[in-house]
């Protein structure tokens, strides 16, 4: 931290090193280490990270498997990708946010001047980089983020200001069409379903369905304010049909990336109904287009990332409105008991965890 | 009643007339008056009248305004349109909706043939009629419907089924666009606008303000879950930029008819926002189009009546999700006391009025 | 023809029998028979008709395929759906048409009253039928319509006017969104494939690719306008990436119902492109969801049938405008050739054919 | 031209000064000046101008009219932004465009952080500068420009390549909704009004009708397509309604700035349509809005500028597909003959003049 240019909030805390979770090498595992605290390039922001949260794709990283052999680093290089904290450094030409400002992260870094970062859609830019996949992440006390990253989280808590970024997947699936005196069912209750839950309520959907095979988290879709929740063992189908005069629900919002979840979906959206799909698919799916999906004329949106920025702006406002997310965190811990927290997510036993790299463990 | 091809509810119970409330002549008043129960034709089914709320239309009736002047009739015909009731008769044909069933009017009966009707715009026919305007209105024991005009309402209390019409102009004014995270203000607090305000809320409007010159009106706006009231002679202006980061609001709907709130609205409104016209004009508008629309890149919606039915199915989604408009009825009066609420209306001193026709005076 | 209620045309010319195309029994086959004339009954119309043409679902009903024998009928029914021709008699309330009026068939019979119906997307009515497929079709000299399904053709050559309904089909794909400015592929190049690339080239498709595995389909894609044509066994990936700066097409039409076109065309497809699915798959198609789909932010559509009546009205516009589709009309075969047509389908060998009931064989 | 970060191209021929087209002071009047050649600072590039079009607003600046006075400058400086030409330096930062391309400017200056900057509406920024109006203008042999603002235009002639900006105005007008098969009235045949003649055609509108008192703009409205011209002091609403089977016409482009012209509009469009205002309007406008806007349901869209970069893409596909433009341009002329290109303007008797800064008089 010994450029001149950059701006330094508080310099004489900031040490030379930090402590980060790191992916060591090209094989399971990661540890924790000491690292260099990084410095702020031009455009670039320090920030002290105050809480992240365990994504799974944090764990596919840690575990090393297909899709993070395919894209993850190279290591050695931290991951971790949700988060908040305090800005402490700016870099040259960062102006736009103060020091000492609570901010979280957009954590796609887009090139903004491909085709499709210049036509609003810069959430499938074609030279899109994430952080904490191919570049350094944030499970460490600091973490460098380009300024326009950053959306300020003035007022909120660190832990749910970092769950803005999974909180905004929520909000873009639910509100690629309108939402409000609808019908709605949400297969899969991980962490972005349960979110997608309280958001739908919250924009007045008529009635919100839940499946899930994990009883824990179908309790806390009960809590997240649905009004149905179904083993997905069930005859779900059935179920919303009878729920829905016939109809079947208006809107699918799928977050399980499983084929069984998918075709339940499928079959339970009305006709001319509206399908996200947000969950990834780890196999391929096998679909009966005609049947499920032509003849019944529905509109399937793949769903990734959030709009820069329209879906950050709702999901601010959301927050502001009173939507309480905080039921879906079940963990809060030092950044040392990662390797816990990486367990609980694979075991389906926890709903969000938030790591915090500020407090020793 | 004597056709042997309509189904008849309780035949005994219906005589051969009733009371109405009749536009004599072509000149101001109007009087309770015993006509002949109509007899339903092709299509068509009778209702017996339980609630008749008061819409400003017909105080323009009563009155005998240019307007009514140069729409109504011709007299002598019934008035009215808001209304609810139970079907007990049906004519030939008519047979998607039970006797004995609740049903509230779609007061625009459309030809189903024009442009218009065959593009999805039906509430903008060429060729509308309008029930108590064209044809004879619900301020009567009885009124009959064509079958396809009605909306049942199972489960309804009759003065809610009864405010559907209204609220269904409130529903299609927000809805034109989505709500769910923005900030919205409605201009003028009429039953509608009141309407409105729980609408947008329920929908998840990030924050919605509301003006009007009457402090009972501006009461009732709290009441409807306004964040914010305004009398409109202050700074609204100011005070909505302020409230909103300086950006001006996402959303206005007009629901007043005065220029002067337009002017506001078209002030207070962030750039590329969006503004729905419902409130009628008596007199032209003067607008600096260049300065109020054009460099602004608004968005305006002229609304009229309300979509068949994709608002009829949003509205009664909202009424069972919970939307609570019992608090705009301020008065429930037996129909021989029409004077005292056309009276009470004018004044500004009520919210919505129900006109009960099975109910001695 | 004895109905007094009903207005006929040209009544001595109308006999008591007719020929018709039957599928005589649950096997593969079909013969020319005589049928009585049908009678139009309230509120539809019987039409002389003038041109047949021959849609794949034709010659899946006439080879019995699995599909024929889960949907066709029940035997023995006339089939055929896609025609033209004159009004000559109209049952009672059938009042709209003229007799002597040319009307084509929008070939699916909706209930108006299902959810679906009542918000804007009849064309998936809970309770379709089709023309010849649930109720008595078009292959034969004279066919009843509802009045309500009559789309008066004024001013078009019968084949024409009859080839509007599969029209409709390639116009309600390429418009679900807009189409000026955006470059396109057309995958599969059968009739409303080919039809489809002269939608898009008017209504100004920067660039319209074609891919198909014949080249006589190939040849007519490029009599409709097609900018380019690629044997899809070649690398059109590779080919499409590069014509379009790399970006891929904004655009992609499935037409073909086959999986190797269908990924194809999602690779082809930008980051944040639309899909139109119109094509049916014989069998499910596999898809690699989270890559083919999900990563690249698409928007898929189900396309079936058309629009009613929007697509109708934007239909007849294009021919208005000088659409030509008469390239892809083959033959011109009287009804008694129809196994001729049918095997011509079959073999690929063919654009559209149009049977002609009126003419001697 | 001394910085040493930056890239120069042939610099041996870059002199210290340049002509250029001077406001000198707060009163009518313009001169031809020596000035400095400016020097592209961060992210800024330098460019030859080798076209410079003339809007109405260059002679409303050089007039002094009110507007101008309200919002040029301050004097001296330099004016004109329609151009285009050749990057011959680029500042730090700016690497994106290389040396010796043909670039037009978006002439909208726009802080790419505000409210509207980052929902996808940067054309309506709240801290908008524009070229030649805040900022030194293109009415000179050099021009800077930030590189974010310069749109590669390899291919086109550098006279249709200025004219993008205003095509970019006439594009986004017509394509804020579907073209395709829908029938159009523009009302005044200025630049921009002719330029979206072409537009609508190519998109495949229906039939495209335009209006306008100037005999030699209708003539150019018939060169670039229109289907019909009609005087605008004739019964332009009766004809129009003839025109479109009496239901009026679906969209309507107000490119005059004329209320009477608008009220026409309003009057000739189709219940339910949609009407995009462009022309702006020096004194405010008196509109009946129940009559004219609301009872009919329609969409009003003030438009400003252009979408950055949706409708730069799709102005250039157009070209590309063969929008032919040229017909407009009346007069190329050295820039030194400004005042007879204003002249020309504010007669009438001139569609658009295309100024030659390279050009000796």
């Amino acid at each position: 931290m010994t450029s001149q240019a950059a701006a330094v909030l508080d310099a004489p805390q900031l040490g030379t090193t930090m402590r980060a979770l790191v992916k060591e090498s090209a094989a399971p595992g990661a540890a924790i280490q000491d690292v260099p605290i990084p410095e702020p390039g031009p455009g670039e922001i320090l920030v002290r990270v105050l809480a992240a949260s365990v994504c799974g794709t944090d764990v596919h990283i840690e575990r090393w498997d297909p899709w993070a052999q395919d894209n993850f680093g190279p290591p050695p290089m931290t991951f971790g990708h949700e988060m908040a904290g305090i800005v402490v450094a700016r870099g040259p030409g960062a102006t736009r946010i103060a020091l000492g400002e609570l901010v979280a992260a957009e954590t796609h870094w887009v090139d903004w001047t491909c085709y499709q970062c210049r036509t609003g859609r810069a959430h499938v830019c074609q030279h899109m980089r994430i952080l904490g996949v191919h570049v350094p992440g944030s499970f460490a006390q600091y973490v460098v983020l380009p300024e326009v990253n950053a959306w300020v989280s003035e007022g909120l808590e660190p832990e749910i200001a970092a769950l803005q970024e999974p909180l905004g997947n929520a909000v873009f699936s639910a509100f690629v069409e309108e939402v409000a005196g609808q019908t709605a069912v949400v297969t899969g209750c991980g962490p972005i379903g349960l979110m997608s839950i309280g958001v739908l309520k919250m924009a007045g959907a008529r009635a919100v369905y839940a499946t899930d095979i994990n009883p824990e988290r179908l309790a806390m879709a009960e809590k997240m304010g649905a009004d149905l929740v179904l083993d997905a063992r069930d005859d779900v189908v059935g179920r919303l049909r009878a729920e829905t005069d016939g109809n079947g629900v208006d809107i699918v919002l799928e977050m399980s990336g499983s084929s069984a979840a998918l075709h339940q979906g499928l079959a339970a959206v009305t006709n001319g109904g509206r399908v996200s799909l947000l969950g990834t698919h780890a196999v391929p799916a096998t679909i009966d287009l005609s049947k499920e999906v032509i003849f019944k004329g529905l509109r399937i949106y793949g769903i990734t990332g959030r709009r820069l920025w329209d879906t950050w702006y709702r999901t601010t406002a959301l927050l502001e409105e009173g939507l309480d997310i905080s039921p879906i965190i079940t963990h809060r811990l030092p950044l040392a008991e990662y390797a816990k927290a990486f367990d609980l997510v694979a075991s389906g036993h926890a709903g969000k965890i938030v790591l915090l790299p500020q407090v020793e463990a």
